[in-house]
């Protein structure tokens, strides 16, 4: 009997293009891509007519309770194939997007970020990760791969194999520990041109993969090195696995359509990536950092999607006899949100600049490293922030899971938060590498390269604020006053980064 | 083969007690209680242990994807029976808390939020909110029921029947607008003594109670009137409706346990409460404001149980060689979080004190209502934030569901932000009060009153903030620089509660 | 540790072609096809290995718990859609079968009948009522479609439309009694050229159709007619029912792939299938033998596929050191079930040809009908018996459900027994029409004619005791004596139905 | 608008009481039990309100598919659990039987009987198999358990512990085979006064059983021995398993809510019941014995159950005008199906007392265990049968799942026909023994006693045809005619366990 419809709000988000609707982000590619825009746009339009139609839908039916994977550990025929199940739509959303062959060598970084970005804005859906550890998984073997087998797995990632795309996943997670790496427990052992890895890893994201990096020390040695292993035994993929068992899948806040699996390794076959006493060092520099590097565009991806939504919604819905956007308080707070997510986006294409242009430049390779370690904390917390406001707007709707995806996108966040180094970890690990490299790296120098080139007064107390906590003793050492350092030193990193973001912005909008 | 267990941690908090084990519980509760400390105390040693073990495992139990709360439209026998279908530890649980009386005229006001807050702690677990709905409801009736039928839900709700206590709700938000309550469709006819209920209402939160309170159109008047509604046909509960339908369940992001419809009423019986001219008002000064006191109770209850567990987390494990509670990093975030819990705390049982003895004093009530509101949007933003924060120092443990609690309070207080009045609606109603109420509340002695007298810088430039802005034009209205000064009102706002939240912690520990 | 595995039988199982594989079905398609046989033989050939592969794992893949049909009654923005949502591997399978055209005018009936026997050999799997249903409404419009809506109709479920065949449905059963159609209350109220329907049906199989064959009274006449309706409101497929609600979805024993509702019409918009008054005779004379007929081919189908994996189990599985079908006990069972099987499906390709040869006939139109009520009641009981006893064979392992398909199989023939008119109604029915038609077909003479001219001394006993039994009282008098006549007429029937299957059984071996 | 409804029949069903409205059982009752009939019939009626309201509704609560018992392997702090998740309405369902006592030294078998068989007319609501396991493993204990821990386990099954009583399993069967239980391989190696038992177990019946009867091979000398095992490690129940996982829980077609279970054993402690070198036969003797005897009285108990409730439902209902009961066609199938439940029942008490009674008696005890076997074959396929044409009388109502416990029931029935041995081998082996014991209990004699002294046509006929197959070979030699010879014996075992029952029914009836 109530006429009232949502139809007019839906029809807009059936028809919203990611990309040819964002004005902003067609700049952004414009001002990244310089000469070869005409052939950047282009794929970004023909990617973002899928992301923005067949991939959104299959994101939100995928994401529905009764669709959550589920494990299989025997089938009817006693045979234990620990099988991830996951329904159909996924899998061929899965399809789909690694079909686009963003890790061929045909693929330049900054079309992939753009397609990255696009494809990000419908959240994980058992995509993003994937993307992400398949992503790292290539940079390694990009780099590392030098024998038959793994330069089988990375031609099979990169170019796929009979037309379908390998999945790559990371496991370097245990259950005593996840930001400490060091500690792993999990052992290697040589077995003439390979290793044989045992033990537990406590989150194996993406546990449906085809190949893993996995950390594990080697016996003999002690060394943590860093492998590359199939997931299946080869040849029997889909029916045996490698010496190894999926005890569990993760039940988690968010990312709920990505199996993450709690995995027992009894033997399995592994491939060592690089000299094992590098494989810390690699794990960390290669993997993680691309990981990181991700979550920055990833973060920004999401709350791109989230504020558009939510300020459609806004302009849709009345309240009180006028549409809700017209209410000041709501004004301030979408101007708010809107500034927050271009400067995220700015930002995120402007660390994946500095980072793909930072190669053979150990002080350039470093600030970029710096940079990533910073905005994935950062980042990450302001997307959460930033949606849940978005959320905020749509008034009750905003917590309702098949009204939008907003609630999706806000809970992908918050592990977005969580994975990959806490905010903890990584502002003590800034800190500590800026301490270390203030010999060749001075502190202040940074800052100003970062905040390129600014120096009015807020700048200049940044740096001063910046120097001073670097000059400080190490952020972990127990000591009077030492968690009012802390405080001021997540205060500053987090200042620095949103600078960071503010010049990056203002240069997309300098044209 | 990896012999590291979580089993000290899991003892520890099977073990704890929510009340026996918070020394500052225990010293509010005396700073309140007064004289009458050893029988509150008694009592909430009592309801804790409770609490603290069989209704906690209780709590999680139901909170597993399989257990959602599912509807039954038909049975098999064609009989359109609208059943909200819980598992049978809900059914329990719900039994045996509402059995504690709560709302019994013989339960004094005190000694029911110390029982509240401790049954908080368990986050919604489909009781939070049919605790709050009943008093609600409750409130209501004691002050307007006046014929048989609304005495005897009264007595139902209140002290129960057959041994079992009755459940209230509350059904006001419609399709076209949840906030704008006075934008109502759904209609009441005038039908001999009572009245007939028809169209729909898009939040009804506690599904399954038995009798709720909604708001309605008078058909022959216009005016839009309070109603206390049986759900049931009366003789035929469980079996017959009572003119309505139970369209459809919502899957909410958080407070996933407790079942909220869409429902369609078709001539409902119902009887008015009050004068019907009267009934948004009273919706509002009644039921409203006695659901927001208690987000501010469970707000602070939720983030008292995260934080507790957080700390108890992070003295146990350990990273690079140290338990994590001793990296200066995470005390400081420690000693942050406790902070923010405590003033939360001590400023919800400080809110409820003034909002208990506000009655016939006008100014008292207009400033514990407008202290309600504040308190609604501000200790819900914090418990959130706090919560995440909590989370956080479980690393990647803390967004998983099942390892912890923690990420169910979190979810549900998402929820706790959005409904009952948003941020942007609450803050722009106490902004309108104050101008409307300043010939005889002026802003700067209600600032002063919540601030306990205080008068230092930081207060005085609180205070003349607000007293800027009430002198300022109405929020709402659409003019050059609004924008601004609803972020300088969102922030004073914020400000002045945590101020007031400070005050009353000092008062606790003051003793 | 133990090494024991079933591969040997799976992989035969994943092997096996259900044409090319079994000689006697190539035998009586070369019996029926005559010249045409290469042509027939190389279209069931194709057909085969799509049923033989791909079809039966995604019937297998469909019929686990979590994929059963479920219902969305509204969406998450308070639209009414009464969707059936179904696995998508079942929209995929229904797709790729129904792509086949069979019910196209250039599908010939014995090409047609031999691929439906090829593709039942999968089960219901929510593919055998479909095309029962959609091959009645097509007969049923074949003959009576006769306006632009009807003819629309006729033209989308035989040569589909953008690629896509409809899918068709009936529904007849009201709440009060199923067999008792003259009973129906729906009601048809004339609107222009068009029928409103109203009121409520209670076994509405294939409720995620397109278009519905539906009786209901007209309510000007009391007369029952026969309707062809539209599911969905013509232009808005998907999004808004046709006047109708689906309220339930059954929860059957068997065929539980296949959504089976209740639904409410008040309104729905249907057109008469030829003159209101001959609806009843219509719908029983076109759509219900159609069903009937098929259920025959679906009980020699799914038999057929029982047996064939029991014989291939009995001859892989050893105990007390021998392969199982080595005991004389096991081989006596294979034999009487191979036996049953044959003469099934003889019984049910010979009830075809009858049935498609008779147009025009009036005797042998009669002899046919009787013949599809017959074999109705007889090969459908034979089919769960048979399957029973194949599962048998399997020991324990004959009652998991994902270990073999034969469970499945197994209760889809329970329901195949119960649905489309009961043994109690069919027998009564046929002695009915024999009575009735003995002046122009002596009840001996049809003996004679259904035995192929077997004059043998069991075969003159048959003949007498039916003869005699026609003689008789109506069976469904109340009398002394009543139900031995019953019992006699019951073991008459099925003595005649399994002579007439041996016959054609005989012809078959025969060449 | 349809007012149709089935209220008559649902409030006679609410109702019903299955012993004090049932005159055939109370007659029966006093029939066995002489002079102790006040007694029993007081214990029964008792027993017989829980069973035919409260536990009849829980048994149809815990059948829905959300119910379905599920295995968590592990917690979510990476604890090997193993533990079967079953709903809380099933464990309080056990709870409330298994504390009856049923086994308990006060308890008389006849008591014992009646009790059962009112408990089984809800079908097995993983209630029937536990209680039959339990029967089966205290029939071990006492007369085998010999040392501290098997009679700890004897009296916590017998007689409780802290007011719960223990549930014992049964695990024979492997991957394998299952009736060829001497071909088990799963080993036993001694470790000081127990037993280390490792393999795996195919079908792990009663999963979730405190304490099993196992065979395994002990691994010194090759002797296939019985032990009892627990199945948690003793004092950390719920906890940690006693050295076995817990692999997959079945999915059958019937007893659905019973966990059955693939097992893997891992040096689980176990003692021996007697000398191992007698494990196979004692297994048999008493282990499946007491199993098979009890599917006899459960077979009758669900027919009973289903007949009641057709035939209560075809008198109610109606179809052309009349009440489907007054119908010849029904009123035959009524009285068939009455006639084959009392002889079911009568049979299956009778076998009972001969089972009971024949202790010490060489003769008679070999007699009564014969009657188990055939009883076991014919009286559970009598019982899917009856159950059947029960469904078939209500129409397509009778396969919906949630519109009566029918199609329960017949699933169920179903599964009986195929565990503790299936009917090939139970009916060769019933051959054999006769072959053996020829000697010293002729055949002939063996029938006439069996028939009671029966010595008309029909029965000199059954006894010449049992004689003159007992004098022909054994039937699982490979020769001519030996399938002939099987089907023969088949139908004169079937012939003789129906004279037995019918037998013992004049009896009854004779008072």
């Amino acid at each position: 009997m109530n006429p009232y419809t949502f139809d007019r709000f839906l029809a807009w988000r059936s028809g919203v293009d990611f990309y040819a609707d964002d004005p902003f982000l067609v700049q952004l590619t414009r001002h990244h891509a310089g000469p070869d825009f005409a052939r950047v746009d282009g794929e970004a339009r023909a990617i973002s007519r899928r992301a923005s139609s067949r991939w959104r839908e299959a994101s939100d039916a995928i994401s529905v309770l009764e669709a959550r994977p589920r494990l299989q550990h025997w089938d009817a025929h006693h045979r234990r194939v620990d099988r991830v199940v996951r329904p159909s739509e996924a899998l061929e959303l899965e399809r789909e997007v690694f079909s686009e062959g963003l890790f061929s060598a045909s693929t330049d970084p900054l079309t992939r970020a753009v397609k990255q970005f696009l494809v990000y804005q419908n959240g994980e859906a058992c995509i993003a990760c994937p993307l992400v550890c398949t992503e790292g998984l290539v940079a390694a073997l990009d780099e590392l791969a030098d024998r038959p087998e793994t330069i089988a797995m990375r031609e099979h990632l990169k170019e796929g194999r009979d037309g379908r795309h390998a999945v790559g996943a990371q496991f370097l997670t245990e259950i005593q520990g996840g930001s400490d790496v060091p500690a792993n427990r999990v052992e290697a052992v040589r077995d003439g041109d390979r290793y044989r890895i045992s033990g537990t890893k406590f989150f194996c994201s993406v546990a449906h993969a085809d190949y893993a990096a996995i950390t594990a020390r080697e016996s003999a040695t002690g060394a943590l090195g860093l492998f590359a292993m199939p997931l299946w035994t080869p040849g029997r993929e889909g029916a045996e696995r490698n010496g190894l068992t999926v005890d569990r899948l993760k039940w988690k806040t968010g990312t709920c359509e990505l199996p993450t699996a709690e995995m027992t390794f009894d033997g399995a076959e592994a491939w060592a990536l690089g000299p094992v006493e590098r494989g810390l060092a690699n794990a960390v520099r290669i993997v993680l950092t691309v990981s990181r590097l991700t979550i920055g565009l990833a973060s920004a991806a999401y709350a791109t999607r989230a504020v558009r939504e939510a300020r459609a919604y806004a302009s849709f819905r009345e309240a009180f006899g006028r549409p809700v956007d017209r209410f000041p308080m709501v004004r301030a707070q979408l101007d708010d949100l809107e500034r927050s997510v271009r400067r995220s986006t700015a930002g995120a294409f402007e660390v994946h600049r500095r980072h793909r242009l930072s190669g053979g430049d150990r002080r350039r390779a470093f600030e970029a490293r710096e940079l990533v370690m910073l905005q994935k904390v950062v980042a990450s917390e302001d997307a959460t922030r930033t949606i849940q406001e978005a959320m905020g707007l749509l008034g009750g709707n905003g917590v309702v899971e098949d009204f939008s995806s907003l609630p999706r996108l806000f809970r992908d966040s918050v592990v977005n938060e969580l994975w990959e180094g806490p905010r903890n970890v990584l502002l003590a690990q800034v800190h500590r590498d800026l301490q270390r490299a203030s010999t060749w790296v001075p502190p202040g120098e940074l800052v100003t390269s970062l905040l390129a080139g600014r120096d009015d007064a807020e700048a200049r107390e940044l740096r001063d604020e910046v120097v001073g906590l670097v000059a400080g003793p190490d952020l972990a050492e127990e000591r009077p006053g030492a968690a009012e350092s802390c405080r001021r030193w997540d205060a500053a990193c987090r200042a620095l980064l949103h600078a960071f973001q503010d010049a990056a912005h203002a240069r997309v909008d300098a044209g």
